[in-house]
């Protein structure tokens, strides 16, 4: 035993005499026994990472079988402690400890990778164990600050948040904007574990083993830091201690490790990630078995103390109704904010988040009436999303992200694995379009509904005034899955009655005579231009039915299918949006397979500039002037 | 004079006695004139971010008439140095610099954020002195990172990068993905700003002004930093001095200012972001000059020795053709590889950067040509982006970055923005779909081509086999403007002769008969299923035709419709992609104006899962069998 280790553990009594000799030697046993296992299921697979997995292994044993406090009986269970592993390549090693645990069966996790086993190549909630998908690198740590979060202030209860990163995967930004989070709310729940193996999938890493420079970052980004072999078992034990006695500060354990570690010839070296290797290198590691005897290191139970939830997805309701006069001018990102605050008013686990944007998206208004349900995120949108997925697990808030929708763009990665956890994630995005007006381009969202069409199972509602907008939250908080509300700059007149009922999936028509020649499909501002247009249209004589869509996804194809043929196939669409992946294309692509259906789509189709709200919306193309035209020439 | 001040100046000979007087007198007048001409622009436009301009006068009072080299007759000069504004909202200051230097007049300032006026809310390069729009928060350093690497290692040019940030900026992630970029490349022309005038939008930054912590967490990054009085001119001009003097590391000045800095009753006030302020205010800040006149301090002249370029876009070729014979198997992204060597052999600025995917995306081949023409960018992606945008301006170089295409999704912000920098990029995308197989969801891109298409102007290829890919590359590095080349991990059969002429927008019949029932549109993967699918219908007497898109945006709108007619208004799309954005809604929209003609899309419908590429694309219904069925249904 070192030196410097007795030293340490002379201040700390968790690690006994006893512990440093047959816990110890019942550890590595554990350690290399999940190795064989992550060697043998990518063997089975002939696919996957056993190296990533192999420096691993002492990191997870430890965790599992001395340091988390969790029952393999209740994986989910809202008091046990949460395990992140960021570096989801290595999951073969996190698959090995569930069975080492007795969760899983060595024959489940042979199954690694194939169609029908949800021991997938990456991990994902398919599994009870998992609550956040990862593969895509650096997206973990803000998850666990999320959880580490809800834990601190929210549940305020013991359990505690482990993230295990992978050293190349710090070159993610995310990594830091999650830190910065860390340590900004003191949450000294959250353990951060980096395997520092040294090589990257085509090279060495940036930093190498310069464990000096990780554990530099990490303490001027707030962590309490501290480095260890991370393939000692004493070593982690030691440093799992220190990190329970760290207060009002995160911890940051930075683990020197090799990659391959145990694989004789391929230990440490290149060219050896994600790739099976030989079962020839089995044996080796079987001969360092003790004898401890896979079972013998039981977990420790959860103190329950995270409290019962009361609400119930699908019943909560805003604690009053839309109370507006129709004609008012209201911004839906207005309405937004008062509608969050009703439902922060039901439903104490509703939560707001934002990115420095709450004056502008109107998020404030929770901040300011219930402020222990807001999380400022400070203009890091990528742990933003990735903080309110973490919240959002296991059930235990209902999360509100709210930034303008152009800088959703900026979590696009996130959202997208954001499907993939089944997260319950709800976004709202303001600001969107070239309505915004004067800050210009870059301020404008014009592929939000892209990128929010394009995540699985998803719902995206685009409100065009305040009493929708209201409804749409409301719908939003009792939805599971990833919902997105499209909400504008402009103040814009209340067009429907406070007790107007609004479905998901259902469009309004909101104009409709019996002699209407054609249909406009306007959505937010641009339905107020259709409105104009069919007021200019029907002094001349051609009356317009219009439409508004308001939920985007799923699209009232019905509706739109009924008055298509009732007009005679003529449909104008109008978005203030690009084209690929806006409306326009979901209406073409809802109605592709009806025959006599012809569909003219009017959309901004070039970078925007800046100027007044109304002269951009002229100038791009998406007035009513321009509608007007459009119909003219169909 | 301070006496920290006088040691440092001792040591430093720029500065001189006389400096300290007349020059220090000068600059504050600068920056004086240029705090009133943003407030006065911003009280005409009724809009914008003067207080986030003032805090920030000093600095580019220093920057501009003593520090930089540059000409107003030529402010894209290649041998200039560069300036970014990343904290983009405090243009005005900017714009007034560029007032001061004589390159713009008070008239045309004013005109800030009209409609007919280039003088934008945010900087974008539709003025001649800016290289890449700003706006979207953290993205500058990224691509001032891109510019010095090309200053240091390419150009081989004295030239220097500055690159201003605010300090609530610097909570974003990308912006420590570019510091370590930074560090690692020892970008020693390189300078760094922060105007750390610890106010946000919407409150205090997390940060404030600690400067201490601003400084360990640039120095942890590897930059030498350097804490000053951003208010203060000598200050600004000692460690510009000092930062010339720094070898081997990038240099990060930390200057503390004061939000508002000289606004009476403004300055340091929270609530006064992005709002134009009193026109009372001005009288005060006019009462500080001391008498210098506009245009007494001109900037210094370039030293012109950045290389005249030899290329002409639009004429760079391969240095040979491609060389496969009929049903070879290649895997498109090999191709792409191959490809980028034969550019790199023609033209020496045609370069390669990776995310640490070399060995998967096949940009690897050019690094182990020629190693001068590649940049190895780690896992971080928005970084990725950003050096390459970076590394294209002025034309210096025609950057093409590869990643998996997922993982593109985590620089959606930064492409976004490369759009408004009308951004010369070209971006290679591999692993796209659920045909790659094992590795599951996350690393399955399924979204790339509706965040790709949402670029206005951009071009997409998606080439089915070897020979395609080869010339899409080659076109890319032909064509200005953002591309994005989709590749696949399969390797799929040769299906078009070496001499087989692509061309931008057209795509190719690869079967049909006179008797054709149906049109069949597959690419990439899904190409070859839609040629088993026609084979098998073919042998039931169903005769189809089988159209390879080739490039999806522009697509083809004239063939597909041409067949379509043909065939009798029969489509079907078939794509290894979601619905939302992807080849089926862009061929629902190109047709959607063409009555008779109905279209059914096959597309991956649902978050995947691990497997065997066959089984996944048979099991999520884009597969051959898929296609039969379609038909028979149809």
């Amino acid at each position: 035993m070192a030196h410097w280790l007795r030293l340490i553990t002379g201040r700390i009594t968790q690690v006994t005499k006893m512990a440093e000799t047959q816990l110890t030697q019942d550890l590595y046993d554990a350690a290399n026994r999940m190795r064989i296992s992550a060697i043998e299921m990518t063997i089975a697979s002939k696919s996957g990472h056993p190296t990533s997995s192999c420096s691993a292994a002492e990191i997870l044993a430890t965790l599992f079988f001395h340091e988390m406090k969790y029952d393999i009986a209740t994986p989910k269970c809202a008091s046990a402690d949460r395990f992140i592993l960021s570096k989801g390549h290595a999951c073969p090693i996190l698959y090995a400890a569930w069975e080492e645990a007795g969760l899983l069966t060595h024959e489940q996790v042979l199954s690694l990778r194939k169609i029908d086993s949800d021991i997938e190549g990456h991990p994902t909630p398919r599994l009870n164990f998992i609550d956040v998908a990862t593969g895509s690198l650096g997206q973990g740590l803000s998850c666990a600050a999320g959880m580490a979060y809800v834990g601190k202030y929210i549940d305020k209860a013991s359990y505690r948040v482990y993230c295990l990163m992978g050293d190349g995967e710090t070159a993610e930004g995310s990594i830091w904007e999650a830190a910065a989070f860390a340590s900004y709310y003191k949450l000294d729940n959250l353990v951060a574990l980096v395997d520092v193996n040294r090589l990257g999938q085509s090279q060495e890493t940036a930093l190498g083993h310069h464990m000096e420079t990780y554990k530099a970052r990490f303490a001027a980004f707030g962590f309490h830091a501290i480095v260890v072999d991370g393939n000692d078992v004493n070593a982690l034990l030691v440093a799992y201690a220190e990190a329970k006695s760290v207060k009002d500060k995160p911890v940051a354990i930075l683990c020197k490790t090799l990659k391959g570690k145990g694989i004789v010839d391929i230990e440490d070296m290149d060219n050896w990630h994600g790739k099976p290797v030989p079962a020839s290198t089995i044996e080796p590691i079987r001969a360092l078995l003790k004898g401890s005897e896979k079972g013998k290191l039981k977990a420790q139970k959860p103190v329950m103390d995270a409290p019962e939830l009361k609400f119930e997805i699908g019943k909560i309701k805003m604690s009053s109704p839309p109370e507006y006069n129709l004609g008012d001018k209201v911004a839906t990102r207005a309405a937004y904010g008062t509608a969050l605050v009703k439902l922060g008013d039901s439903c104490d686990r509703v939560i707001g988040l934002d990115g420095d944007t709450k004056n502008s998206t109107f998020s404030e208004k929770l901040l300011k009436k219930h402020p222990g349900q807001f999380i400022e995120c400070f203009i890091a949108e990528q742990n933003l999303v990735g903080v309110g997925i973490g919240a959002g697990c296991r059930g235990r808030t209902i999360p509100f992200c709210s930034t303008f929708a152009a800088f959703f763009t900026r979590a696009a990665d996130q959202l997208r694995m954001g499907a993939v956890s089944f997260a319950n994630l709800k976004c709202a995005g303001s600001h969107v379009g070239v309505s915004i007006g004067e800050d210009g381009p870059s301020q404008m969202a014009l592929e939000d509904l892209a990128m929010f069409r394009a995540i699985p199972d998803s719902t995206v509602f685009y409100p065009a005034d305040a009493v929708s907008a209201e409804r749409a939250t409301e719908m939003a908080a009792n939805i599971e899955g990833i919902v997105f509300i499209r909400t504008g700059r402009p103040a814009l007149p209340v067009l429907y009655k406070n007790d107007e009922v609004f479905e998901i999936g259902k469009g309004k028509i909101v104009r409709q005579t019996p002699n209407d020649k054609i249909l406009i499909i306007g959505a937010g501002v641009t339905l107020y231009e259709a409105l104009k247009a069919a007021d200019t249209l029907a002094a001349e004589g051609i009356e317009a039915c219009v439409l508004d869509p308001f939920c985007i996804k799923p699209l009232d194809k019905d509706l739109i299918v009924e008055h298509s043929k009732r007009v005679g196939g003529r449909v104008i669409t109008v978005e203030d949006h690009y084209q690929a992946g806006g409306v326009g294309e979901a209406v073409a692509a809802a109605l592709s397979d009806e025959a006599h259906v012809r569909i003219r789509s009017l959309c901004v189709r070039s970078v925007p500039r800046s100027g007044p709200p109304d002269a951009l919306v002229e100038l791009f193309g998406i007035s009513a002037k321009s509608i007007v035209e459009a119909v003219k020439n169909f």
